[in-house]
């Protein structure tokens, strides 16, 4: 045993735990889409983050992989991996190959997962599959390349996004947000009369719960990117992201208390993650007063976000684009103003960095937000030639569960306590 | 890379990883709350723990990690660390103090999440905000300075308290009793005649699910609290803690066979958590057989409390004082009979030490349990002099959900099969 | 701190963290068969994975370990060890005997958890405690030592299972498909005329919950069996659990749409368990190719062994024998077709190894199968003499839960937004 291969297991389990971590966040989102959809349809969310997993692993070691951190060409996008095969030599860590694509294939899963939930109640499955296999083959990786693969064009210029403010949370949300557009709204959702109805969620206590294992697997997926257990960084970023989701939460409690009169418990729940995906990309650089604003911020754009949206009558039923792509917006520009020095390349304005960095967080975000926006809207109008993106109304009346999955959700017997009835069974 | 920053990288990721699972276990209180309450109040409850954990953090961060780790002012409390700012020299761990803070901070919000299950179905959830941040700021800091601080007073006596029977659970046990006693028992709990009423949990299976993830924390709160990956006691902790909740959840499978003719699935959950909450003392410091021992008495005492308690007509929705009080009071206890020589400065009575240990056990659990009762009344009567600590009347029988936050915890479509009815939507 | 102690706690940290990993995963079996079977039974189903790990840890303790683990008597069973005292200097590992027993306790907890899966809905509470020290004091630690132990029979053979596709899942698939047939059909699961009956599930989001997190277990599982993190093998384990799990998904959902013309949610949800399942023994040992091919071949063939156990009438109400038997059963035989040379002391078929480890492998699988499903049928059959092993047909039909329990699973209160009622409450 010597110190190199020491070091070599010690970065290697701390890759592998953590990138489980994340995985786990899979049936966070899971729970937090199926409580916050109806009854009717908490199944189909389901079956889509199953999607998710299953078709995102797979094309994302076929060819995302590839095309993510593949050796690069122009700053575009890598060429070799696919099937995790070729050369692959440039990828020069203390950990394996495999290990770094384990990890990485958690944030992929990551990013289509955000899509899932705005269409909810209403996306075609079979539609819904070939679009993971965009999204995960094509859309993430190349933008990904661009902002983390050494040679991207944007990592050149000097961007920064931690653990994906922008490569996750923009792209996914903006991806979110024109597939809500492309979709329409559900029926029912805004009356003929220009009013909104409110669809309560079906299960506020599972909703809960998505949000409590995301929180965990978040401290799995912002510390587990330094890649290695010696970086004298994981602490710090424990720290500003456990600040960050307390101060979007708390944010949210009292901002929807002052608004609404009361505690808005969606809301609070869309607080927390809000902070969460707001200080992504900042969290190995800003200080822990930053990540308090940073989370603030976010949590309450959120909420404003929210109500914007829904005036707009875009329907996205989890709050996919107000969580994501909003935060992720904050959370990649904060980096431009709250960088400390010696932590990157450039420092944040607020530090004398003047508006480089700003600059080039902007520019990264723009990019990568009207990426995920155009290609999702191209790759749902490439669908829609061939087959229907959206079920049938009646599929959508009856529910997605029952209408596409031929299962509700949830099965009672009502009477289950009337053992004479219960006695005439055979 | 030499030794020492390998050494420092293995505890950072040791440190965090059992952090982070700490922090999952709000996950579990949240369910084990919101399965265990009436369906009407199963989202306020749950709001609660967003609270704990929102309000927790940044007061723990503004202020109570200054009272708690500061420099020691005689014994009493910490005067530094404010804001993570100002002389932390004294606390000289191979891990970062951002490190050190966020194992900390995991813990105060065990603590207070430990109340809001004795309050839950009454309290105002403004008021519980308000009790959040005087047990996070200063009730929990002040009485874990004196047991965990270097310079406290209690630690300088010898006090054993390895991951915290007392000054987490039997604090927080103690204060959970204040609360709802002070609150008084649910409208229609104990009937008029002197009958108790039995509120039926609304939701079992999530219940479980609470206990099952409390259970996975459990095993980074006790072995995490070595806070170095090298001691060598973390295996052992993690058999004790094994075999004492084990020896818990039998003991109440069996005791509630004999008592009640069935194993009663409340009691069975409970006694798992009262296992636990009983080893959490001595987990570093106690036989394997020792463990056995605490485990089945912390169960057996779980059960008798929970129904004495009903007779004194003292409503704990949740049994946190049977399981956080009583078990943390054994536990505590059983230190001073049964820790092991060579592991601690004083060894138990049964292996020679004579009575020292187990005074002093006594004498801090006796301080904290008074302490967390006292200022648990104190604070919440201060509160009630400002705005009501109780719900109204109808609130209370509306249930908090629609009550206070304005929307219930389940919603259903009765007629999502209905085709014909659904056509007739807009 | 010298290098030896470093590389003990890391090696500890990783056993511990992955083994708590491993024992979260009876959350997920709680979930997955409560949500699998009908509502009247959930709790109940709860209630034995309450047992498994209560029961099973202690019997592990007292005898289990020592039968498998203990000296070697003749290759056939351990002979020390008992308590976790005498002789255990053969155990020569990095990492402390109580940190191996405790992975050890995890992986007993889950054989026996498979086995409360197919006895679902109908086996007496009291008859399922006594069949549980049966299978964790004997049935599993005695096959267990045969393939595991350093001087088993059949690890001597050089029988390959990783993790335990034979000596956790087959064993565990056989026992549950001897206790299936044992304990009968449910009422009313197959009518007089030949028909077979459909139970919907009662709960599919928390049925899905479950899988999600025994996924995120099984990475501990498979990468977790190392028991050392400097293991270089630990990434590829990451990755080929990940494939095959991923194909086993994706295949279930593109043949049931081929099959039934809807992606079954069950039978998706299975697919993902059936690939894991798969991949258990050959994880460390097979390419990531043959990840996915064993993955694939492991999701159809569930579903087909699903389809033919209801047409030969045999009721295993969430499939556990399909899952883990059938799956069980093609993973330990796949490590004997796809064995990556100079991975293990043979090679695979397909690797030039020729037919001895294929022979082997079958073997180990046909012995652990008969035993499995012989001692489980015994022990049944000794406990019936004493008691009855399946509930009266009223409490039956009544459901376990208010039958057994005394307390149904869920309870509402339907009127809780009718105040005026409300108000009529003491």
């Amino acid at each position: 045993m010597d110190i190199t291969e020491l070091s070599r297991g010690l970065d290697t389990i701390w890759v592998i735990l953590t990138a489980a971590m994340i995985l786990l966040m899979e049936g966070g989102f899971a729970l937090l889409e199926a409580g916050f959809v109806r009854q009717k349809n908490a199944v189909s969310i389901i079956m889509k983050v199953f999607v998710d997993i299953a078709f995102g692993a797979l094309v994302f070691f076929a060819i995302g992989f590839a095309l993510m951190y593949g050796k690069d060409a122009g700053g575009l996008f890598g060429t070799t991996g696919f099937f995790m095969e070729g050369d692959l030599t440039h990828l020069n860590f203390d950990i394996s190959i495999d290990t770094y694509w384990f990890f990485q294939c958690a944030f992929v899963i990551a990013a289509i997962s955000i899509v899932s939930g705005a269409v909810a109640e209403r996306i075609h499955f079979r539609a819904y599959i070939l679009f993971t296999i965009m999204m995960t083959g094509f859309i993430y990786p190349v933008s990904g390349h661009w902002i983390w693969s050494a040679n991207g064009w944007l990592a050149k210029l000097g961007m920064i996004d931690f653990a994906g403010s922008a490569a996750i949370h923009a792209l996914g949300g903006f991806a979110a947000l024109a597939a809500a557009i492309f979709l329409g709204p559900r029926i029912g959702k805004f009356g003929p009369d220009g009013k909104t109805n409110i669809v309560p969620p079906s299960n506020l206590p599972l909703a809960s719960v998505g949000a409590f294992i995301l929180w965990f697997g978040w401290f799995g997926f912002n510390s587990g990117s330094t890649l290695s257990a010696t970086n004298g960084s994981i602490g710090h970023i424990a720290v500003t992201t456990m600040l960050a989701s307390a101060a979007g939460c708390a944010a949210c409690i009292l901002f929807t208390i002052f608004r609404y009169q009361k505690a808005d418990p969606p809301m609070v729940i869309n607080g927390a993650l809000a902070g969460l995906v707001g200080i992504t990309a900042g969290c190995a650089y800003v200080s822990h007063a930053a990540a308090i604003v940073i989370g603030v911020i976010s949590g309450v754009a959120m909420v404003l976000a929210s109500e914007r949206l829904e005036k707009r009558r875009v329907d996205d039923p989890v709050g996919a684009f107000a969580v994501h792509g909003v935060s992720g917006t904050i959370g990649t520009l904060a980096v431009g103003l709250f960088a400390l020095p010696d932590t990157a390349a450039h420092k944040g304005l607020f530090y004398g960095g003047g508006w480089y960095l700003l600059g080039v967080q902007a520019l990264g975000l723009l990019v990568v937000s009207v990426w995920g926006f155009a290609l999702t809207w191209g790759g749902l109008q490439l669908i829609q030639w061939f087959k229907p993106v959206r079920v049938t109304r009646d599929e959508e009346l009856i529910g997605l569960d029952v209408g596409i999955h031929g299962v509700p959700a949830y099965s009672q017997e009502p009477d289950f306590l009337d053992v004479d009835k219960l006695r005439s069974q055979p």
